[in-house]
């Protein structure tokens, strides 16, 4: 594992609650929910997700499919962004790119994401995942993600806040 | 409903059983079997897959996560990529990148690919995404993806093929 | 001739003076101005620029840099999204990805913007890009770019203002 | 300056001549002998470009344009790759994303280029850039790059070559 998502800035504490705020946000993500994700590690501006394989995740040769691999490295970058916004904020995906670095063949998948800027109006954040195979990790993408930041989404009321970005 | 994933330029059958090779292909990914994917068209260059909501594919919002939205628009133009190629071959996403338009607050996630440029080595497509809301078709999404042309992956062989790309 | 940049949607017309705000501000971009090129067109939402070769654009083999075809990419995009701002807007770039499709090798480059989404904070925009070989025109590189609204920017207070993308 | 190009994997050298081969390709390369730019170093799969300002380098604020803010960061990951190469090899940019992180409002470029994944036929590489601006050396953006690897390419038979990516 040579990859690493270092936090790459020096990062401002904007709510001291960031870790419970994440924590219980996470709950509430039925796809990990239903798929047995884990969030294994909350720190500031750093994030860790684990999401075991299964059938109902997979591609057509038995691999973690490359939309569930995005989905890990998404969530892991994004929660990463959640750490480091104020209370009343939260952040909605405007972009993301990702490079498949090699087959996620494996029994898991492991996304870390870190923060590479905090702007006023946009976050600029990263995730590699890897995949563990026979008990060794191998790293299978890096994604490079854009998040607008923004007041609270309340259900009901999304479209007028998410046309924001 | 406005973007349209356009065929972009012409092109040529490679391999005149392409409908077929993409139906199978399709019924062999877990995570399109498990959620009630389908595939609704399949052309020369362009592919058409529904996914109906459920809480087990939702962020915390109770929308489509964006990672499964990625996924149906990689699903939609790497069978679009599939359906260009020699009966030898497959396609493997080197990358892609993907824009997020409109909230995926809806019953259906409609994914639509299509071919930008067909290269000896690389395969350049698109897709859009459109969520149903209400009877009514929203684009959600645009994706620019590019994939790698190789030789049929097997199980089993799967590192030395995929670290081609 | 296949990709074209249509205007993806219905827009709207926020500057009545569009088209010579675009013209201005082109005359103060030194590097157009210095290589020769040519705001060729100005419409509500779609943009062209022709750039013509010269040995100061090239990279090793003797064809136009690929960050000078990115270059011609995000003008085409970045003025197709000024014609729909506000008067008391312009636009920064967040982002933008560009694939390459031939070698952009000839006498001069044609860059075709449209938008793709115009959001309350974020515009979407695509170019393509095309290279004049022979008489013939010739598709070679297509952005998908994503841009920042904002006010004015201002010499001197650039770094508050930009800092908000 | 906390972003850095780090060398991500441990790399192989295919041929010993690399320094040469860069700083030969880099003296062809029109548009950086037009501009002033400066090959500062080369390792294995590592490479520093410098580009002084310059009015004909400029977007409409006097600052860097963001496609010469591409174009250093595209020569830097680029000759990054070619380090990596074996002496009967060149690469060509498949595609490209770049971030921007803050205005290239200053007096010099420094792109610095690293290698993330070597594959068979593709290479993942990464730059970032900085600007200076009073003395002080500030990030101004980072690129996620994806070369494709192919035999020399000989001016005159450049488009079945380059059409291999």
């Amino acid at each position: 594992m040579t990859i690493h998502t270092a936090v790459r800035r020096t990062l401002k504490v904007l709510d001291p609650n960031f870790e419970q705020k994440v924590r219980d946000s996470f709950k509430h993500q039925g796809v990990m929910q239903a798929h047995g994700g884990e969030l294994v590690h909350v720190g500031l501006g750093t994030v860790e997700v684990h999401l075991p394989f299964s059938d109902a995740l997979a591609q057509q040769h038995g691999f973690f499919h490359g939309g569930i691999v995005a989905m890990v490295a998404d969530t892991a970058s994004g929660f990463a962004t959640y750490t480091v916004l104020s209370p009343d904020e939260e952040c909605l995906s405007a972009e993301f790119k990702i490079n498949f670095l090699y087959p996620a063949n494996g029994t898991k998948l492991i996304g870390r994401g870190g923060i590479i800027k905090v702007g006023k109006t946009l976050v600029v954040a990263e995730a590699t995942v890897s995949v563990v195979r026979d008990g060794e990790e191998i790293d299978c993408a890096f994604m490079l993600h854009t998040l607008a930041r923004t007041t609270h989404v309340k259900s009901g009321v999304t479209n007028d806040v998410m046309q924001k970005c």
